[in-house]
Formats: C-alpha cells, structure tokens, sequence
C-alpha cells in the first residue's frame, strides 16, 4: 500500500521538507523557491548554497505576467518547465543547442554549442529570462553580454553542475548588478533549473 | 579566460571525479556510470547509494544492440537520452505521462499519471528497458507488475526522487531478480536516470 493521489503524495512532500528544514527559514516566496529545489533533488544542501538576489522573485514574477519569454541551456531544462502554466500569460521556452547553425559554429570554433546557443539567445531575446542548468560556458558567456550591455536579463537562474567552471561562472553572475537566483558551488542542474522556475510559476 | 573545448571539459571532469573518489574504486563499467552519475549532480554521496545488479549492465548493452526500447516515466529522463546513439540501434524512447488517454483515466480514478503511463507501457513494451528518475508511483506498479509476470524487463533503471515512496519503491525492487540500478534511498532524479542510461549507451 501506498499514496497513489499525486496532490497528497505532494502536500506531504513538503510537510517533510519544512520539519526536516527546521529552524532555516525564509521569506515566504524565498521558501517556496528552496523548497522545491529540495523536492526535486532530496538534497537539503540546497538550503545552504541557493542565493537569491533582493527582489529578483518579484521582476520574475512580473515579467512572466508580462509574456517574456525563458530561455534555456537544455532540453530536458526545457522538458522541466511547465509550459502549459507560462502560455497562460504568453511566454514561450526556447533553446537552441540542436539547431543545426549552432552546432556547425560550434564545431568551426572547437567551442561548445552551448556558447554558440547563448549568442544566438542573446540576440533573440536580450531581455529575456535565462536558465542555466548545465553548461557554465553559457553563463560564462551570458555575464559577459551583461558587462557589454548586450543582455539585459528579466531573470538569470544560474545553476550549472559539474567540475569544470560551475562554481566560478556563478561567482561571476553574483558580482552583477542583475536580478538572479543561483546555487554556490558545483550542484545545480537541469532538473533544479527547472524547478526554481516552476516555483516562480506557481506563485502567479 | 575559461575552457571552452567540449572534449576538454568532459575530460578534465572525469579526471577531477576519479581522483576525489580516491579509494573508492568500481570494476570498469560500474566506475562509468558512477562517474556520470556524480557528474551529473556532483554529489559524491551516489558512490555510496548506487547498487547495480550482478550481469545487469551486460543484459542492458546486450538489449539496446537489440533494438530494446526505453520507457522513461517523464519527459526531462526522455530528453536526457541520447537518443541519436540510441537510434543507431534501432531503439526508441517513449513516454507515455502526457498523452491524452493517460490523463483522462488518472483524473477519473484519483491516481497519479505515472501509474496508468507505466500500465499503457508496460502492455506496449512488457520486455523494454524501464527508466524511472521521478515517480514512486511508477515503480511501485512496474514492481507489482514484474512480480505478476506481466513485465520482464531487460533493465530497469530504478532511481526516484523524493519524500514520500521513493525510498520504498526502492527497496521493493531490490528484493526482485531482476537486472537493475538503484540508488537507495531519497536521492535520484531526471538528471541521474539518463546519465546512467547514456553512460551504458557510451560504453558500445
């Protein structure tokens, strides 16, 4: 026997993560965010190293009420959010790392298709809402449009995992003056990417 | 200044994992998929929860050289895949948890998609490779079904994430005989079950 009703299986999912969280807490929406990295992962280290800049949930918030559309460095980021609630106020999720210009830029260069897709991302939507899960060379690339004043971001979830620039690419994201939300250190991933937008979505 | 080389990146990440594994050490294709796991989470912790059954990763190569087909119980597994490799072959990937009929018979009777998404597989594909990275649910049934001898999987890939069954669901399919990757306890994931299955997809 077990719970077979998925709004119980949920309700009681964040029942444990809010007593397992126990003295942490946070700001309301601050919570929710956190919360569901947790649920998602089952990693409450995420409590820990989740930084969210002062009122970037809000021109998050705002700017999806307002059609902008996400923009991601995945598919399965992509796969992640629910599409369904963000078309109710017009937004679309893009992501161009299988196109095929990108990848034969990409190997022209010896670059990654993920800093190839960023460009081509940039210059689609620079005011876009940006969501990095996997590839720090994208956010690598995306601070450095923010510094040139060629993006100019609604939202950067910057969340890469992995061995090789994760962390530093997000200590660069946290020096700017932009809204973000971003996991310290080498965890993050698509599936938390994906999760910190549903959470936003679900405020609405 | 940063790398931007793909190879590289990989390369150098596999290095950094191997040495902080230190003395831990796995025979060589059980060593491949812990280390895509942990590359994909760069959480340590999965050396220590993944258990992978005796002859499973030979059952599972031996499968996808068949032409088995993967069953993922969501949409993020699916788009992890490398479904080009797959596709060599002549295996697909299906997911079934938003089709129409799915939806419907999960509302009428009050339980989850990934019950009746794993029902319709299960009766489509009773031999494929079954992927499950998010939902109990989804394992409990594919468990009560192997026993029943309505599903004799080639593999299954056996690593929900969460609060509430997760853990359980586990644990019910180590009991079996069955080939299958588990990691015990909460922790798995979307990100973890398609690593796996591309690390035994690279090893071809």
């Amino acid at each position: 026997m077990y719970i077979k009703n998925p709004y119980e299986i949920e309700k009681k999912s964040f029942e444990i993560i809010t007593k397992e969280l126990g003295d942490k807490t946070f700001s309301e929406d601050v919570g929710k965010v956190i919360k569901r990295i947790i649920h998602t992962t089952a990693d409450f280290e995420y409590a820990d190293i989740t930084v969210i800049k002062e009122g970037a949930l809000d021109r998050a918030k705002a700017a999806i009420k307002n059609g902008t559309n996400i923009i991601t460095d995945t598919k399965m980021a992509m796969a992640g959010i629910n599409k369904r609630k963000l078309s109710e106020y017009g937004g679309q999720v893009f992501n161009y790392v299988a196109d095929e210009d990108v990848a034969q830029e990409a190997k022209k260069k010896g670059i990654t298709r993920s800093i190839v897709a960023m460009r081509k991302a940039i210059k689609e939507n620079p005011n876009g809402i940006f969501v990095i899960g996997n590839a720090p060379t994208a956010l690598f690339e995306l601070v450095k449009q923010i510094k040139e004043g060629k993006a100019i971001p609604s939202l950067v979830v910057g969340v890469p995992v992995g061995f090789v620039g994760a962390a530093e690419s997000k200590e660069e994201l946290l020096k700017l003056d932009v809204p973000y939300i971003v996991t310290r250190g080498r965890k993050g991933g698509s599936t938390v990417a994906a999760a910190i937008i549903n959470a936003i979505l679900y405020m609405l």
